[in-house]
């Protein structure tokens, strides 16, 4: 990985989930950034392709596909798969097969996986708690679990086949903050774009060769997430939700579930617990 | 769970993967303790039932099936799945889809989960480590990923909706020891048994609601695991594979991987990495 | 059943195919008299949701999920599903397996099913006959074998395991009727919402626990129904299709296997046989 | 069908599940008399071929596979597919998907379908009712209601295509009856070979084109079951169980729900109603 | 096939892919000649239907749907399937199953089948070489694959059942050439819509009992392809591309494999061959 | 490929189909001679392991899981997949997606692909055609369809990857003929196991890339097969079914088709053409 530039990548970058919203906001700005991009998904590309990238329609669970997709590329973009909750049966395929085809891929490349997990993956973590990327894993729903297992293959890969990994832990990463709970997690599209671009061009990941990211901007309510891996690759939020405070603030759920944890609302799906946690 | 006897649940028990090694050793003992199982398997169950036992072919990947024949059970052990290190599609509609119908069993009946997790979900923690109940899980394999899914998506479970699970952490759990390695990890039948046995009848799990057991007989070379829930459920292993260590501890594997790591020959099969870790 | 309330039921009702034409009356009509309905479907549900009700994205061929979201209700409106003639391969997967899921649920929950049958279920029969609701089972296609075999789901699970059902033999439910054939077997929106109402509504099915209705408005053409369960339920119906008598009764399909069959224009689609029937 | 011969049909004779104990005696008598028969399994046949028999492995799922072997047949015998209660899940393929199968073979064909249907299509009929051939179908289970969609959808191909359908409602087709309840129900191999030959070699099954058949010898107590179109296609039993009473009347389930219905112990599996029935 | 009419076939015409590019001009064209046409595709029919045809929605995958409406036909057009070059297993489908599909349908009917091949199927042929009808077959990609297995199958369904086909061998079939390739490969609408006239009506196809048409009109840059079965079945191509010839000459893909390869850009999708070829 | 040595090939060699009965052969013959082997089945390697050989349980149809086992190697004998003619739907699956993952694995690994292609690609040739290696593909069913697909998958993979095969069209490799037939097409398991390791070892095999091998003993029956690449890799047939000319020549088939063409037996097999070939 020495051998990666400060700004643009010396082999091609592959994005799944490239027709989906980041992937729309990730392809015109990398592809600004003069990147070359494989993008796939399985839903055609809606915009103009910038220059020097290429759109391949695929299926995450068809996995040899995804395999020739990543051939030649040093990095991949794991931003493909379901993004919200839904039944079991509906995120299997393409977050968990999906998932393995993406890190396999990786494998067969020596490519870096920047993987985009989410802070669904520690939902059930109190938001009176203060993390670190070691803390452990609390999925809070079907769509958590798929984004916990694949930081745990991510960890698997890297123990076995030296593949390195940075995982975003992503807040909410919208145009801009619609709520209360987003004062804290919200994440700017500009943020988002550049933690990308430094993950994927960091030249070390440190000896443990992974890499936790919280999501989130420079917020001043977000006091939950202390200590990941921005410094070894370089990054730091520059946005800031706290403009927004004022307009949001009395904003909240008025779900004591959804209030107490970390994830917010998807922490109340289906909540069916009696007796009070812990 | 305060209705818990103190010999035989006063729920029938559901016991998945009757017909495989466990499972028959399983339904003997507790068929014997006068218990009343409810057995399944993909394949017929090859001895003669004990009283009071029912079987039905089933297979986990068929959702509707497993929840029904778990209907009135107060405990699902769970053991059915693939056991040893397959490639990933081999092992994604049992252990991850079958996982997730066992443990959607659970919560609608309000049972107590015990999952037959595997040391292959810390396989990659070094043996000079000691581990407490809460190390990070460190799967060493597709199989180690679907046990180390299967402890995240029982986390996930108590806090939505209040499932409690003892997570066995099994071992090597054989007739007897066949080499150096089990010499630490050996669990053996009785010793399994009773675990299974106290893990239902325990009348709390404590205030988190889960537990991780560290299935290892009271052998003296296991000096990786420490802490973890079996107090709290009242178990401690009586047998030890102490004995077979004159004939046995020479019986290494040569490979350094495999002696490197707690999960032994797993973390071994198609290890690629160059690079020494850490 | 002995606590159904007069105009809004204790429990939650379940609605399957919300999204479809029939599926959208009654959720704002259901809504508007302020029941609490689950609304799920395969596709987005197109209009505001009323106040009170809940939708989730889900297959009908998804088992787990659908009894999942059928928890705590106390009735399921089972409308979704393939609604019109279609090969074989494409009804079975919604119309039997999910129709299997639809009977798990309501068996789980001991709710009542209220199920969407179709006069295709008895097509075959000739509309010089007068039906009452012991009459056979005549399915006149994939479709109404689908209808036919829900029936008989509905008596086997009322049999074995006491769910209750009615089974709306539904004839022709749109807007305004629009052919010769419609003056009998029109359904107006009002009455199949009234039906429905009163199907979930009225406190006992009777000894027989299962009630057939046939869905057809107060029209003086409809000749070939006559004895079936709605003063069991309490249902009558109001509107009627003679207003439009003078404008449709020319318009007949000019094909004499429709015109001969109860089931119309379905009973001739693909119709080979070459000898006169009888 | 007026050139249907006396003993030896004109046209081969298709025989799904041949490598079953009911196809193998099947195999072996029809191929005695000399006829020119087709068999198809999903496991290889074990036996001898009679000459003049070919066999193809096929599975029942595998739509054209069905149809081309079915090709220039006079006579299907569908006797594959699974033969006792199962869950869902697994009788849907060969039994539901598999019989469509079987059927447009009859239809394309115009060939004449003998269906080993089963009392448990009519279960749940109390055994001291007395049916005659147009009894309402009762289903007592998945397998069941399997047959009872099959006889359905011979009404549907008869009425629509032309297809003539003889529904064998086998009783208990065993070497000799082996429990009380096998008294009244229990069919001879013999009298199951010569139902088979007459049910094909029947020049009519007159005017309606269909015929049920119960399928008991002449025990003298199956009092159960009365009309039906043994006349119309010429045969009569010949053995009887009556010589086994002695060894077996006591030989009861002791369960009442099996006791109470004509289908005996399949209507009693995972039976869950708690009120009284009627 | 002696009694194939001059300008009217006399058994109906079954055309897959009714509702793509090509299936609507010649449901159009084909319409207006008075041909009883049965349309099918998976998505509806987007146009007025003419005239004296049927359509129904199918799935290519769904082997009795598609054997069952050929029914009574006499020619197969197929036109069905994936029409560009996609991953293997979005093409497997569709193409090859859905083929098989068609070729069965083919037999049972003892119809004529006209496939829509295409120069994909021997596009790795260098633009210098010239072709006759029996060259060998050299496909680009999984689609072209896809269109020589049809070839082949139907040299077996030739051999083995006698079925006849006519191969077309399509070349860029659009409204109007754009681009400097088409110059030579371009069909147009008008040729396309005689040929397949002529390939349905020709009372023969010669001994061989199939034929191979290269599908370009008659431009004056086509010459690659020479020696084909156009005589045989009274073809001949009217409209040219030479028009265009002046604006489009210069525009060429720039590419060395494209412009090497009669196949033209499909040879070069994911070309990675290093050394010269030849 | 220069670098392949005389009789050990430098890189691991993977082998499907390694639990059927050619590949045991294999196994063993080749394990002799000190290769490494990477071998694959769906079932268990029934034999003992020859030293440097390691086996891994694998679907053909998972394509991922394929891909892995080649990496390293530098040949891939593709002996998996249905060995003899079976209904298309059982073909598909192992023949022809499976093939397509052992050319993906190829092409990642820059590997040589050794095909256990058939005669029966080239069946409907009849026997008194000499043919050469360029001969047109004539597959004889569903299994020489899903070889003669191979072979062009070889071409197109050729082409535009660059990867090589030889394809063995192997006549009948049996350990002795069994009759007249095989006086022709037996190929002794010697000159299989040395046609396999010149295939494997060949420095070159020119400049197309490709060689098709007739796979038939020295037999003086054989009159059918010519020219084709044995010179180039450097093999000849040592064993000749001469000596079994006496007892065998008069064992013919009687069906005058099998006698006709070069398939045999399986040209036969459903065979419906009415009017004379040619």
């Amino acid at each position: 990985m020495s051998t990666r530039a400060d700004t643009v990548p010396q082999k091609p970058v592959l994005l799944t989930g490239a027709s989906g919203a980041l992937g729309r906001v990730l392809t015109r700005a990398l592809g600004e950034q003069g990147w070359t991009l494989r993008l796939t998904d399985r839903v055609p590309f809606p915009d103009q392709l910038p220059e020097g990238a290429r759109f391949q329609l695929a299926d995450l669970e068809d996995g040899p596909a995804i395999l020739r997709l990543a051939e030649g590329c040093g990095t991949i973009l794991h931003f493909g798969g379901i993004s919200v909750e839904h039944p079991f049966e509906t995120v299997i395929g393409p977050n968990i097969r999906g998932l393995y085809h993406a890190y396999e891929a990786a494998r067969r490349e020596g490519a870096r996986m920047v993987f985009a997990s989410s802070n669904h993956a520690i939902g059930f973590h109190e938001r009176t708690e203060v993390l670190d990327d070691d803390c452990a894993l609390a999925p809070d729903g079907y769509y958590g679990l798929s984004k916990a297992y694949g930081e745990m293959m991510g960890g698997l890969y890297r123990h076995k086949h030296g593949v390195e990994s940075v995982f975003l832990r992503i807040g909410s990463c919208f145009p801009e903050p619609t709520d209360a709970r987003m004062l804290a997690t919200w994440l700017s599209y500009g943020d988002m774009t550049r933690l990308v671009m430094r993950a994927t061009l960091a030249p070390t990941l440190g000896p443990s060769g992974t890499a936790v990211i919280w999501g989130a901007s420079k917020n001043s309510r977000m006091t939950w997430w202390r200590r990941d891996g921005r410094e070894t690759i370089g990054w730091a939020p520059q946005d800031s939700a706290d403009s927004y405070a004022a307009a949001l603030e009395g904003k909240t759920s008025g779900n004591p579930v959804a209030e107490r944890y970390q994830g917010g609302g998807f922490t109340a799906l289906d909540y069916s617990r009696s007796e009070p946690p812990r």
